[in-house]
């Protein structure tokens, strides 16, 4: 079980160092500013999320690693075709599109963290639980927000066009 | 707009019949008797949410068809790649393992449903809507019995080995 612990947070720290890579690609392509700054917002949090996953391999006496994340490589690849083939012109389609690739983002790591706090409270790591739920809560919050611009701006936007 | 929803729609409807193609090997590797059942009973529902899809395509007036999905290529892989990698013998493990990767790609079909819908509401196909929260619905409900038998037995039998 710690095996897969530390397989999975491995997992995660590769995927939060790529999502830190794309989202500048993403606020690029943003152009409803609540969605940009929603995004920006979600950089900030994401450079210190990877921060937490360093705290917590320290914690477990482990070296920071990263494994490739054949799961977000994909969601992340998905993104990129859909920025290429929506027409520059539809940018409220973008928006929504752009929107839709995010939440896929904030799910995986929704159910990936929610693995990983299950495993280290069975484990007896309860101060690594802790610092993972604050990313978790996180994670849900920046959703939640994602769904409230869309609903809000950006889809209506996209119909009127 | 329309382009984006018929093109997520292709991208669920090959997710789903992968999903369909690999459960039964996940469910030939789960030991516990909770956790099989509860992937049996997915596979049912799977089996439907493809003929939803195929509803969904004719409402539309569209052909279904599957395009190349990238996330649950990658989510299915690593599922993969972990019962390769988790010792024989480490049975709960894997169990803990599959749930894991189990809700990954329930999530993945959560977050994706939830922009479907969205979307055809705003396109004004409320019955489309209507078919594709049925199956939101019920991946909702996998997810979280899988939580629930991580929560009171696959986990804490895998603590004990």
């Amino acid at each position: 079980m710690d095996d897969l612990f530390v397989q999975t947070l491995r997992d995660i720290y590769y995927a939060e160092q790529k999502i830190m890579r794309t989202l500048p690609a993403i606020i690029e392509n943003s152009t409803n500013p609540r969605l940009r700054s929603a995004f920006e917002h979600h950089l900030a949090e994401t450079q210190q999320q990877v921060q937490r996953l360093e705290k917590v391999f320290e914690m477990h006496g482990s070296q920071p690693k990263a494994v490739d994340c054949a799961a977000i490589d994909g969601i992340i690849k998905e993104a990129k075709e859909i920025m290429r083939d929506v027409k520059l012109e539809d940018m409220e389609v973008l928006d929504a599109a752009m929107i839709a690739a995010a939440q896929a983002v904030e799910h995986y790591e929704i159910t990936r963290y929610g693995s990983l706090i299950a495993w280290a409270r069975q484990l007896g790591l309860d101060d690594c639980a802790k610092i993972l739920g604050e990313t978790l809560q996180e994670e849900k919050a920046a959703d939640k927000k994602l769904t409230e611009v869309a609903e809000s701006e950006v889809n209506v936007q996209a119909m009127a066009d």
